[in-house]
């Protein structure tokens, strides 16, 4: 079977083990690369990409990078585990600007490889499957897109009262998005293209997931790369999403600050709505919300299960679930 | 007084340091701008820097810097206190070459911040200025050029057979100068100029000091820029060196290694001889000798004195000397 999801960082990292665990697929460092008869292709979010000190940063792809082939820091989520922290204190010393990002020692080495490949002209997918090559993550990893599509923040500037944009990673990290915000801005997506792949593994898959990742600046980063959207509603695969709300709260992250900022509610339905069903110019046929809450989207078919991702196991009912009103099954 | 210097890295950093104590100047990260009469200026070589993971190691430059401004690591003699090596393990783990150099994550903020700069238009001397704001070494760092000017080493590959040029690093961090050598070139050299203030300060100084570092690939790394060995012959202020030679033996390093292979004894008299008397073509007024050595060297001031760097204090009483020889006084 093929499966292909849309997905982000954390969230995104932890339900593609749940898919792994679904079809049987391992991955990590010191694994055998998986030979199996099932493939599963991610179609990573670059939004919160940035250049940084000279490197190119790529949270999402490394989270699911290091999540899958066993290098992250499961206290964090994100991040290496066993890192250390000495480069940026040094970097601070010089005063270095800036000075607020989580820029471990460990993860350095990825950005230098990245760096120097992306200057010498590799393409961030081909530099993405040559990082791949050490780590294993039994699921194809694709950036969806290799040009420069990032995530802006038009806020108001707390310290001169002046409206401006901010990187996504300068909103998210340095003010915990604890500023008057106006809108996102997804900084060259008009002209950033598909990846080689992406379209190919949306229209030839058996069934396309949206990971519980955060609908606006996760999978809405993913879904403002023309192209996409055209794939998930000319592919013959049932399209399924999650919802990132359990208990009237986003799973993980400030998805509600995010949501607030286009005008859409933090509820299963209002997400679901936001997203829309294919049939009526949207994304989805099928929307898995959290068992208990209830969601009436048109034209899609809702289902309420557990949602919390406490294990890839955990998380492998739901992926049944998707499979299942996506009438495939392995 | 206006002192310039020619310096390598380890040797050159501390003979700095025995320069600043002769002169009553100090410096460090911690420490008040020193504001006195005095000034030295440390033209340093910049035939081992090296572009490696994108990123421009300057190696001499650095350990001056991180000498002078109390940051070096005392017991290696290089590279930071308090060094960790966490993105070089991960950089090996990604099979990325070279695998050899000690790239510590401390220094890593260095050279990220020098190769952003550089990368964006700022030349060395630039750089090293801004990155001397930290450090405050109470010594005008100065490289010898802002351009090119690298030391590659021809060799006899063990693994094939074949002659190649190696980087100068290579050679010495990698094959610790174990390979059959047959010469060095200062690749860039010829078409190299040296960097603003460089000459001036030859011109400028009240006295000329040649460090007893390297006289291959650090003095005479510096001598092969263009316009460096007029400049010596021209300037009022008296030259003097110092043997790299104590007992027989090179002061640290590999010297000797570098000595053979351009068919110069590893002796005071020989070094002095190849540097020369300003007065017949080369660059010497004085040439200081270890206590119990002889050299005579045609047209050159010799003198005999302790010359071992044991301390700052040890190591002004030789620069008191070369004072003397110079017929400067504070």
């Amino acid at each position: 079977m093929n499966v292909t999801v849309l997905v982000g960082g954390v969230g995104g990292a932890r339900f593609l083990q749940g898919v792994q665990h679904a079809l049987g697929i391992s991955g990590g460092e010191t694994l055998e690369k998986y030979q199996g008869p099932h493939r599963i292709t991610a179609v990573v979010n670059v939004g919160d990409d940035v250049w940084m000190h000279g490197l190119r940063i790529c949270p999402d792809l490394d989270t699911c990078m290091y999540t899958l082939g066993g290098g992250i820091d499961t206290e964090r989520g994100w991040g290496h585990k066993g890192e250390s922290w000495n480069a940026k204190e040094e970097l601070a010393a010089y005063g270095a600007k800036p000075d607020w990002f989580g820029l471990g020692d460990r993860d350095i080495a990825t950005h230098l490889i990245r760096s120097r490949m992306l200057r010498t002209g590799y393409p961030l997918s081909a530099v993405t499957e040559a990082l791949c090559n050490r780590w294993n993550p039994g699921v194809d990893l694709i950036p969806v897109s290799d040009d420069r599509s990032e995530t802006h923040v038009v806020i108001t500037d707390p310290e001169d009262g002046e409206q401006k944009a901010i990187h996504f990673q300068e909103w998210w990290v340095r003010h915990r998005a604890h500023v008057p915000t106006h809108s996102f801005a997804h900084v060259g997506a008009e002209q950033a293209k598909p990846a080689p792949g992406v379209l190919e593994a949306i229209e030839n898959a058996d069934v396309v997931l949206i990971a519980p990742s955060n609908p606006v600046v996760s999978v809405g980063a993913i879904l403002a790369v023309p192209g996409i959207r055209g794939a998930l509603r000319t592919t013959a695969a049932k399209v399924i999403g999650l919802s990132p709300v359990i208990g009237g709260k986003p799973l993980r992250g400030m998805a509600d600050e995010c949501l607030d900022v286009i005008g859409v509610e933090t509820t299963s339905e209002a997400i679901g709505r936001h997203y829309g069903a294919r049939s009526i110019n949207g994304i989805l046929d099928g929307w898995l919300i959290d068992e208990g809450d209830t969601a009436d989207v048109d034209g899609v078919d809702v289902r309420a299960v557990p949602l919390i991702m406490s294990s890839p196991a955990a998380t492998a009912e739901m992926v049944a679930t998707a499979f299942d009103i996506a009438g495939v099954s392995l």
